[in-house]
């Protein structure tokens, strides 16, 4: 195979290819980010590029995707597209670009709440200030002929003295220089002891001086679109600062699927676990440079997310989580030193992946039950965890039964056709008052396309205002910002003049489809489960939803689709990113830690998939809010008061 | 400063130097290894060399040790002899060579016996096949929808099924590949599990198919002059092969005290380390090569030394143990992963050492109580381990009191006109019958020296043959063996004809006062010891001697210098090298282990050093065998006899 020269433009980025590559391969080499949420199978058209110069063989499976004056400019799907002995220029679009190396704070971005259940669970079953590394300042008496004890357990002696506590371990590593530190520094030292097994803390480092005041944390929710880290004073509880970003893992596909296929079947476990690395290492030094602090200042590092990511991010192969019977590794993960998993911190610094509970649900859900306290009430409650994957939970103190529902990527900006991301452009807020559209974007940006939160905005007001009906057609066409282009009815967001890429801004009724699908598995799958229990959505107290949807959810709208049940509103509480929420708990108690794990064994996966009756509940869910609106009373005296518009 | 180019002569070796380095360090750095026992400082005289070409630097220390012809021939001593600005060649003659590659076994060198002491203890009390690493062969269900426990979990229920014992910790890198290693296995796997700690035993490895049979482990006793290491087969406890050889060390010292200050003042920290590991990895070699396993079959290492080689090994500065008030980093070690301290084995084998007691006392002498068994018996027991240092301690199984005096290098070779380690060629044996004289060397080489064994059968000889006084002088210069060289008499054991080098072997009247202090020293502590205690000689029931003096220590010869007490003979048992003895037994049983850091723990430690009467006791026994001979009744017996010659 020949070598050929490949250039990216706008970066200007050119390296050495092999014939034979596909165009996206060639930009992961090159860290040049294409979008693209199918893992390069072809099927989700988001990686269009256009060829400038020199040409390349390419498939049939653009026409799905592609215009012909878009083919005759020279627009191919990265993916589909092979360099053939010919060194090209390819220029990448800004709706293609997949800018993961934005750092995405909460000022400008996703707001990651204080889940508000958590301050309402009273503090003494949570306890906080016995966090998993703890540092304890150490003035040592000198040793002496006659109090010649060795260095180690004269520091044992004196933590005892002070704390109460026996701690009766020590890592290896600890001793390495320890004689010369303790002897340079006039034995005035800090010694760092980590407690998650409060049975046998461990002495992990010793260093000179008093460094109690650096003690720093990072909660990291490990997400497999975005990534969020926070930094949290171990001594104080105090969260310092937040930093997310897209997970650089992205460029070897979208979802999880596409990265177990790479990682499994393409060699590609290191890059992907490398990419979760850097992606985390990133952040970390965004948090430790806005703090003012040093890595080697951070001890303990706690991470949530799903079995796979939990798998990538310790480089355990997730293989046999994607074929039947879908078996992880481990759902428990033992501590691992974070230096060894490619993470950069204090050298001697553990990261502790939260527990997962199946093959499907993961340590974000641990975290989640744990953050919004459910399981510490005699009450029933939910949680619903929406993404890709839409995760309930239902139980109280004494049961937990979940299951997992693939609701799609519509609510993360996938699978529609200007769907994105909650990131800065995305129209998140619409409201239609006649023929008036007014609506919100993320940081007040020109408008790029339409995100979770602002899709479920818009299918509420279009039903509101009966622009579709309640199958999701379009039944308004007279209405001005309604359009049909290749025979597919679309309402207008955004016209072309106002909208950042030159494209008008839409929702299409294969969009409103696609959402339909999506909220109706996670509402058919919590019907489903509820039935098996015995039980129907009245009999949930409680209710939890978490997830990334954007800034806010409007939970009013969220029901009027029927993607939430029709429950009093005082009972629904949006919390955010619960995942991440959950990780800082673990990280600020080993009580809470151990209580997610209680959570993990004690919760019962219930499996949707070989369920009977799983099929018809979804069928029954595609419609505004539901076929039977019997389940939806509130909804259903709206939608009767819109026959006399206020 | 400039740089010159050194070769040594026979082996031919050429290294790039610079102006100002000793030759001892030049020769380090081209692995040519000099023989010294001072660590450099031009006082043991032992590192002589020959300038046969080109120029260098002396200093006047090389006058005490080198005549004036020696000093025509070009010889001068290589730790005070710098190069300057001048190649040199350098020929290294063959009482200087330390031969440090050569591998030392039972056969040709030094018997490693089997503490007899050992085989009486009641297995009972040292329970064997408990080893602190244990592997199972677990043929696994494989998982199926309704069966899909996790990977980890799957195996963890598997070996609580089979072994009745709950293993719930995994050290993470037993998951790395674990998924691969399963499926590809067809579930037929192998699990290593360490088991030092009974509460939380950690799955370590999992190994495709059936691997129990390969299960072995290395006792190693580190001296600080030889290292002894034995392959042990783990589920049967058998001892596979034993394999020894000089501490590549040597190079860089001869005794403890010029390694801990090679270490700590001439940045030779890493070296040192290095050297051990090399050494070990050496020996560790030849036992996996000439038992046709692998390296990777050897799941656990278990190391005995005294403090500072116990430092030395695992990489810790020995520095502190130096200077009052002697400070050892740790006496009780955290376990290590071979591989981090530089050791071969399994990628995941443990290193454990065996706990010190103090800054002097080591490993080795828990070892040494744990294979004699004194802590078992209530009667009153003292073990002696003689070596540079020698160590006694006395008690039973309600207490242990130990202390260690400085004997010099006598018993090991060192200090003495003619003396040897007991390596091939070493004089081990002598009778003397009249004017004849009959002696034994090690592997019936020709003789080069004479040993520890040797030293003292020859003292002995001589003071019942009247050829020397109980004050260690001539008396009888009419013997035809007797000599005066340059106003020193001396015993000529070997004559210049018939020794290896060309140059007599014999036992000067200053060998004899050196072998006086160093037996005198050991006594004189025991005695100290045992006064401290109330105690007095006749209150030892059992006396265990261990040391590497050679393959056999007359007991009757010792008793007659005065370096053992007048008790009963069958009271009195050499057990050779306890410490290695020790290290397997604790490899062989979790128990045994714990029985090791109890005694460790328990022993009471008494500094001789302080103590008033230690210098008296220590006068009191320059004499052979005591100037109190009452302590000595069948000594007196046999001497007063000697009137009469049978």
């Amino acid at each position: 195979m020949s070598d050929v020269s490949v250039t990216f433009q706008p970066d200007n980025k050119t390296v050495t290819a092999q014939s034979g590559q596909t165009l996206l391969e060639i930009a992961a080499q090159a860290g040049v980010t294409i979008h693209n949420l199918c893992g390069g199978e072809g099927v989700c058209g988001k990686c269009r590029v256009k060829l400038v110069q020199g040409k390349a063989s390419t498939t049939s499976k653009v026409i799905a995707f592609l215009n012909k004056k878009e083919l005759q400019e020279g627009y191919v799907l990265a993916c589909q597209t092979q360099v053939v002995q010919e060194d090209v220029t390819v220029w990448i679009p800004p709706e293609s670009r997949q800018e993961d190396d934005q750092i995405l704070t909460v000022d400008h971005i996703v707001q990651y709440e204080e889940p508000a259940a958590l301050e309402e669970t009273p503090s003494a079953e949570v306890p906080y200030y016995q966090p998993l590394c703890r540092k304890f300042y150490l003035s040592l008496p000198p040793p002496t002929l006659t109090d010649n004890l060795s260095d180690l357990d004269r520091i044992f002696r004196e933590l005892r003295k002070n704390n109460q506590e026996h701690i009766p371990n020590a890592d290896f590593h600890a001793l390495v220089g320890l004689a010369q530190t303790l002897r340079e520094n006039d034995w005035a030292v800090t010694a760092t002891v980590h407690m998650k097994d409060s049975d046998c803390p461990t002495l992990r480092a010793i260093e000179p001086d008093d460094t109690t005041a650096h003690n720093f944390g990072v909660a990291i929710d490990v997400g497999t679109t975005t990534i969020v880290t926070q930094l949290v004073n171990l001594r104080s509880g105090a969260v310092l600062g937040v930093e997310a970003s897209h997970n650089h893992q992205a460029r070897y596909g979208a979802d999880v699927i596409s990265r177990m296929i790479f990682a499994c079947t393409r060699g590609g476990l290191q890059p992907l676990r490398n990419a979760v690395a850097s992606t985390i290492n990133t952040l970390v030094d965004a948090l430790v440079t806005g703090n003012s602090i040093h890595h080697e200042d951070i001890s303990c590092l706690v991470a949530a997310g799903n079995p796979t990511m939990s798998h990538l991010l310790l480089g355990l192969e997730p293989c046999a989580i994607r074929v039947a019977p879908y078996i992880p590794t481990a759902n428990r993960f033992p501590a691992v030193k974070a230096a060894d998993v490619g993470l950069v911190a204090h050298p001697n610094a553990i990261l502790h992946c939260l527990p997962c509970i199946s093959s499907y649900v993961g340590g974000d859900i641990s975290a989640g039950v744990l953050a919004c306290g459910m399981s510490d009430h005699s009450q029933v409650s939910a949680l619903i965890d929406v993404g890709t994957n839409g995760e309930i939970v239902v139980g109280n103190n004494d049961w937990l039964v979940c299951c997992s529902a693939s609701a799609g990527p519509a609510f993360e900006g996938g699978g529609t056709k200007c769907g994105m991301r909650a990131t800065r452009g995305a129209v998140e807020k619409i409201a239609i008052r006649g023929h008036e559209v007014t609506y919100g974007t993320i940081g007040r940006a020109k408008a790029r396309g339409v995100c979770g939160s602002g899709l479920i905005d818009v299918i509420a007001e279009l039903l509101v205002q009966r622009i579709i009906d309640q199958s999701g057609k379009f039944i308004d066409f007279d209405h001005p910002h309604v359009r049909v282009v290749d025979d597919v009815a679309e309402f207008v967001i955004v016209p072309e003049s106002r909208s950042e890429t030159g494209e008008a801004v839409v929702v299409t009724e294969d969009d409103i489809a696609n959402l339909i699908k999506s909220k109706g598995a996670i509402l058919a799958a919590m019907k489903v489960l509820l039935e098996n229990l015995g039980m129907t959505f009245s009999d949930i107290k409680r209710l939890f939803v978490a997830g990334g949807f954007g800034a806010h959810l409007n939970i009013e709208k969220a029901i009027m689709i029927g993607l939430l049940p029709d429950l009093p509103r005082d009972s629904i509480q949006f919390i955010g990113n619960s995942s991440l929420a959950g990780a800082r708990l673990a990280m600020l108690s080993a009580h809470a830690f151990h209580k997610a794990e209680a959570i993990a064994r004690q919760m019962t996966y219930f499996e949707l998939s070989v369920h009977p009756n799983f099929m018809n509940e979804f069928v029954a869910s595609l419609f505004l809010p539901h076929t039977q609106m019997e389940l939806f009373p509130n909804v259903a005296a709206k939608l009767a008061r819109r026959g006399n518009p206020d």
